[in-house]
């Protein structure tokens, strides 16, 4: 063992740090997701209050970003704040075979929100292992392999759940077996020669029928989907598309898997995205908007079928911090603060007032702009070079536009070709609308 | 979405709770890891203190299974209890992405304990998917597929950690490919017809050589072990063996992760287990311990040489969670403590005053025990039917001992046909003469 050193940065405070200076620290020590670590530029936030944040230099940014998406009920809720004070003073953790009152009330909150015929609630720590705990029952359940997802998605970055994913990400990670991808609805992009969102929809069944059928529907555990994929372009799904989803599963016997750790809680102007839509999932992954990523957790959402399925066999699946007590408390007061606040509401009312028609007024305006979609606080600004041709922008224009924003005060979340427009679901109307002014502006500098 | 309904429990305070509301309460609402769940009695626990947990019906019991052999500093340790109600006042959470001067010293102090030559720390929810990404980086440097680890062993409950695992819960999991499983020095039920550790440390090494050699070394990314096999079995390496892992990997240009998931911070009387021994891992993964579980938190250690393989490379992992706030916090304080208040010291005396020469009294009186084994707070005491045939006792009787220890005020770990002796890392010599003694006396009963 190494003798241990004086700690360099022991006698500064909070106040003293520089961005400089936590960049620094931050890049000696701490090794980041999803980058070369020898270029990184990382923005230290200081603090951070409902939809702003701020840096050490004394900046402050409207965060349209949700930092990944997940602050739904925005920075340092009160009610938040106080319920994990409150749990780590009076028990921090206790291990899964015990019982405990926060987490049996965060499982009941959960699955109060979840349609008839939910009951229980398997705690994860995030996402990933929430849709590896998913795809596990589903594969116990009907003692099938394969697991169907779709191009463009994002499921976590464990074994399975990284070769469920369909971007990029999967490709240097394919070390699961029993994973089949299929192209879902987009008709921007449509893979099927479509051209009425209908006809989409239409034929994106068609082609997951016959994928099913050809890979041997016998074979078939689940369908993975997120219920509107995220990262991947928040895609809304077309009329029909995801009734006919489930329709095919129960035709196959086949376990309907829909993945909301984006999507659910708020994100969508709904508790769960799916609930704007005529489908009735088998399991509900969750994570992010449950309980705004104070604590991380995730977990499952079991039907009672699949749960009564384990009444008397082992499930073997488990961690050491399902449903910890302090992200118990989290999702206990994140869920009643969203109650009682009108969260829910509140994320619809701005995509329907705001978002969507400012975006819509921005497509307008801005001839980079190829296509706006979503919903709620839950919209992405897909950027082209043309179009006629829907050719994406450039790495370098997307860069520029991250730039333009940041100079003028908004956080941003960008992915591929695309600006996700996705603050907490607590944004007011003046901090949605001075949102969309700084992206006007920051459009017209491209 | 269901009309919300009232809780059933809202008008009760803690302290109204009993153990039969608890358990309720629980059973109704949540999903059990690695359980069926038709039969789950929890034992409800109500708050804790040091080595100390007590349930809703005011019965007190000394934890000697620290949780699931996480609770190193103890239970509701008042620097850790108080980082984490400071961090969460100041900011709960921020994305990965950004920098957060507590993030980088939390891995600043988890390098520090490390061997020279170990400067980044990459953040995970937990064990596994530290595994998961240890994986990950030993396959992207060597170019490489196959991951060499033991039966008996765990890593973890995720798509390529559980199918790294050597027990019985890879079986239903066994879904990804490139993991090859070889048998471990356990000089006690050597697979290796040796006789002294000696000659059971020699044949497990050339066991795994020819294993490397007929699987093609051009093949084999890593050797996963856990320095310590735990819930396997305590079962410490035979003078030689990790020294001759190492030479093995030098040879075949193989990388070497150590798990320190459970055997890591104190648990072994060392910061890390390894340090007790010849060897450098160049991959270290760690949780558990390092903020003895008060915020779910895991990660990798890595060498100098594995993190400049992505200065200019991506690294293809991640996760929203990575470097929580709150979870660095509570590093930041469980280290420094661990650090100021002596506790390898204390695990280290322990073992080597109470434990060791406690046990070994032990395993004289009652015929029960076959062997004891371990170090620090980390003892497995090993029961067989017969102790020549060294036949393991039946589950029924280790239900029994675990009723009589229960009865007792003594929480016990138990696993197969033992019962792991792990208490806190902080647990008093009286403390840990007192858990003896009321092992002596279930023993008795047996």
């Amino acid at each position: 063992m190494t003798t241990l050193i004086p700690n360099p940065a022991a006698d500064l405070t909070h106040a003293h740090l520089t961005n400089a200076d936590v960049a620094q620290l931050d890049t000696r020590s701490v090794f980041h997701s999803w980058s070369a670590q020898g270029a990184l530029k990382p923005l230290p936030i200081a603090g951070g209050s409902g939809s702003v944040v701020w840096d050490h230099d004394g900046k402050r940014y409207l965060d349209f970003s949700s930092q990944l998406v997940y602050t739904n009920l925005g920075h340092q809720h009160p009610k938040v704040v106080g319920a994990i004070t409150e749990q780590v003073q009076q028990l921090a953790t206790i291990a899964p075979a015990h019982a405990n009152e926060t987490r049996a009330e965060a499982a009941r909150l959960v699955t109060e929100r979840a349609p008839e015929g939910f009951h229980k609630v398997f705690f994860t720590n995030g996402g990933a292992d929430a849709n590896e705990n998913a795809i596990r029952m589903a594969r116990l359940v009907t003692g099938r392999d394969k697991v169907i997802s779709r191009y463009r998605s994002y499921h976590g970055n464990t074994g399975a759940a990284i070769v469920a994913t369909g971007d990029w990400r999967r490709v240097p990670n394919d070390f699961a077996r029993g994973h089949v991808h299929v192209f879902g609805p987009y008709l921007y992009r449509s893979e099927f020669w479509a051209t009425t969102p209908e006809e989409e929809s239409a034929r994106a069944l068609h082609h997951l029928e016959r994928v099913i059928q050809l890979e041997g529907a016998s074979t078939v555990a689940a369908i993975l989907l997120e219920t509107i994929p995220g990262t991947a372009g928040i895609i809304v799904p077309p009329p029909g598309y995801l009734a006919g989803v489930r329709e095919i599963a129960d035709r196959y016997g086949i376990i309907l898997i829909l993945d909301e750790v984006m999507a659910g809680f708020a994100r969508t102007g709904e508790w769960f995205a799916f609930d704007a839509f005529d489908v009735r999932p088998d399991l509900i992954t969750f994570a992010k908007g449950v309980n705004s990523g104070y604590v991380p957790v995730g977990g499952v959402v079991i039907s009672d079928a699949i749960a009564e399925a384990f009444d008397e066999r082992v499930f073997p699946g488990g961690l050491t911090y399902s449903g910890h007590p302090l992200a118990a408390a989290s999702v206990v007061a994140n869920l009643t603060a969203m109650a009682e606040e009108g969260v829910v509401e509140n994320a619809r009312r701005i995509g329907t007032e705001t978002f969507g028609p400012g975006l819509a007024a921005l497509a307008e305006k801005h001839d980079v702009i190829g296509e706006v979609r979503g919903a709620g606080v839950f919209w992405a600004v897909e950027l082209v070079a043309d179009r006629a041709t829907r050719e994406p922008v450039d790495a370098a224009t997307i860069g520029r536009l991250k730039a333009a924003l940041l100079e003028r005060g908004l956080l941003p979340f960008t992915a591929d070709n695309r600006l996700h427009v996705v603050p907490p679901a607590i944004v007011t109307t003046d901090e949605a609308a001075q949102g969309l002014a700084i992206i006007d502006e920051a459009l017209a500098t491209l």
